[in-house]
């Protein structure tokens, strides 16, 4: 399995967190990536630095403005007096009647969700970096290869096509169906991160082309809190290729392959014949969140399972918390992914 | 000219204020009201207590989960490991497709639109009473005072139907309104201060019979940031009660007082019987925010403009730093108001 990643990613090293009112350290930090990597090395593979995809296959799934904004907003916002060193959103429009506004406090508020996605100098780079492993992961399943993992970060699935959200800033799944789609596929994204992928979930919401899956803990007692419920099916073109699977607070391996085993038969119903897979290693029993309980283990069969639907996979990294579980959990899940293909 | 100001709101202490992706001091303080009530007794005033509206004002504008939010959110909070000590946003529901979230974490963030509205234990109370003083100002003129002022502190008139805001939480000026057209008044809010009357106009866009005039700095550099443009007129039914006046940054005397006249004559000409002012203070030259460069005198002479149209006015306090010029300023208005009036 070829496996991607790029260093410059490394230059991201978002500090802002507001947890439950207080300021804490973000989490979403380079040594996540050492981490992974110790893991990509323990399942006896390699990584290698993807090519740069340009800018054509983000403009795919956001918008003009946004990237503009991820690309800019840093230095805007260093000229303001008093500016703290990311920029941060303190405001976010109303639903309702809104224009886009000129100046960069009213821009972070309109493409920042939430306070979990400080901008940094290098935070556009890293992405970019980021999106470019997931292309490179499509490219490499687009062109015969069995699956192909992008170790992304920062990740993406919060991001919808222009507000970013809870660490993620470039929608790096949605980036990789997209170009799937393009190339004339059928592409099914499933979603086991511990979060609902909302930010995905609105970028494919009206498309019949691309079907969504996501096995998350119920969004009544978790972020994203607002979206990832069983009602939500798409809309228009697209009614009927969202599928949202909630789990209760605190899911155990059982429930979780269930919800995986039910993703994937509606994937084979829609008839998808390549899988884009929002790997989200948070749903450790270890992570702090407390989402889910799932042990290194169930992530091993988790990747069993996935590998033996038998699809041709892209995996793209999304969350995962920093602890010393994030090793074994990837590698856990790429050996039992690799085991169950071969 | 009666003016209610009821002691409770004193216990509403809001300390938690993120400016420019830095923690600072929340300046909506209760000395706010000790300098207003000086600047009252200065033009000769004597505050009284209002009575208690109980809920129905409220709820004529406010939706029943928001008060009900505002009333058990800081207590459901607390119950939360490591809460900090007042209810904090993290995270705003995206536009678009959005479910009523199940827990506190996620309810702040439905119900409030940025950090500058921190719920603490006695911010229900304290806004409550401050609603209270707005019902009492409109009865006063509805029973045929020519003027009344609510010394409202919070804030009202960045709060919509249900997101609170700007350190706003029930919208008095909106309480008012609506409470004097229930009543068979025709009314009309003109809003003065410095910021976009944001929660006002969007309580009323659909409404053909409240006009809403907002004379403001120009939110594509101030916030609010989204709404408060010219080409807001309102929707559906409501559509032309709705004007704004939007000013350049850094407006003065002359430019200020242009645009409250053409708010004036927009009232007349919607046919109104009664105003509601939204007064506030922050348009003044030491204004720290700096949207504009009002002088004393200038505010006085607003005063005299206003009370010159000859319709009774319930005269409602909004916004206005906490410095040495605010009573100076609360002073020069009333002062300027009753010397036209007479």
């Amino acid at each position: 399995m070829r496996v991607f990643y790029a260093a410059e990613t490394e230059r991201h090293a978002p500090e802002f967190f507001l947890l439950r009112g207080r300021p804490v350290a973000n989490e979403e930090r380079a040594e996540r990536a050492e981490r992974l990597l110790a893991g990509v090395a323990a399942a006896g593979l390699t990584p290698e630095a993807p090519p740069s995809a340009g800018r054509a296959p983000l403009a795919a799934v956001h918008s003009p403005r946004y990237l503009d904004f991820l690309e800019t907003a840093w230095a805007a916002w260093q000229a303001l007096p008093g500016a703290s060193p990311e920029v941060v959103a303190n405001v976010q429009p109303r639903r309702g009647e809104a224009s886009y506004p000129a100046g960069v406090v009213g821009r972070a508020g309109w493409h920042m969700g939430d306070l979990a996605c400080p901008v940094g100098e290098f935070t556009f780079a890293a992405a970019v970096r980021a999106a470019d492993c997931a292309v490179a992961a499509a490219d490499a399943v687009a062109g015969g290869a069995g699956a192909a993992y992008a170790l992304a970060r920062p990740p993406g699935h919060h991001t919808s096509r222009e507000v970013a959200g809870g660490h993620c800033f470039l929608n790096n799944a949605a980036i990789a169906a997209e170009r799937l789609a393009k190339g004339g596929a059928r592409p099914a994204v499933l979603d086991i991160d511990v979060h609902h992928g909302n930010g995905t979930q609105a970028i494919f919401y009206d498309r019949p082309d691309v079907m969504m899956v996501s096995v998350h803990t119920d969004p009544n007692h978790f972020y994203p809190w607002f979206v990832g419920h069983a009602h939500e099916t798409g809309i228009g073109a697209g009614e009927g290729t969202n599928r949202n699977l909630p789990l209760k607070l605190g899911a155990d391996d059982a429930a979780w392959h269930e919800a995986i085993a039910v993703g994937l038969d509606t994937v084979k119903s829609f008839g998808a014949d390549v899988l884009v897979l929002s790997l989200g290693l948070d749903v450790h029993e270890s992570d702090p969140l407390g989402g889910m309980t799932i042990t290194t283990d169930g992530i091993r069969r988790a990747g069993a399972l996935i590998a033996a639907a038998g699809l041709p996979v892209a995996i793209i990294q999304e969350g995962g918390y920093l602890g010393p579980a994030l090793t074994d959990n990837i590698a856990g899940f790429l050996g039992g992914f690799l085991g169950a293909q071969r």
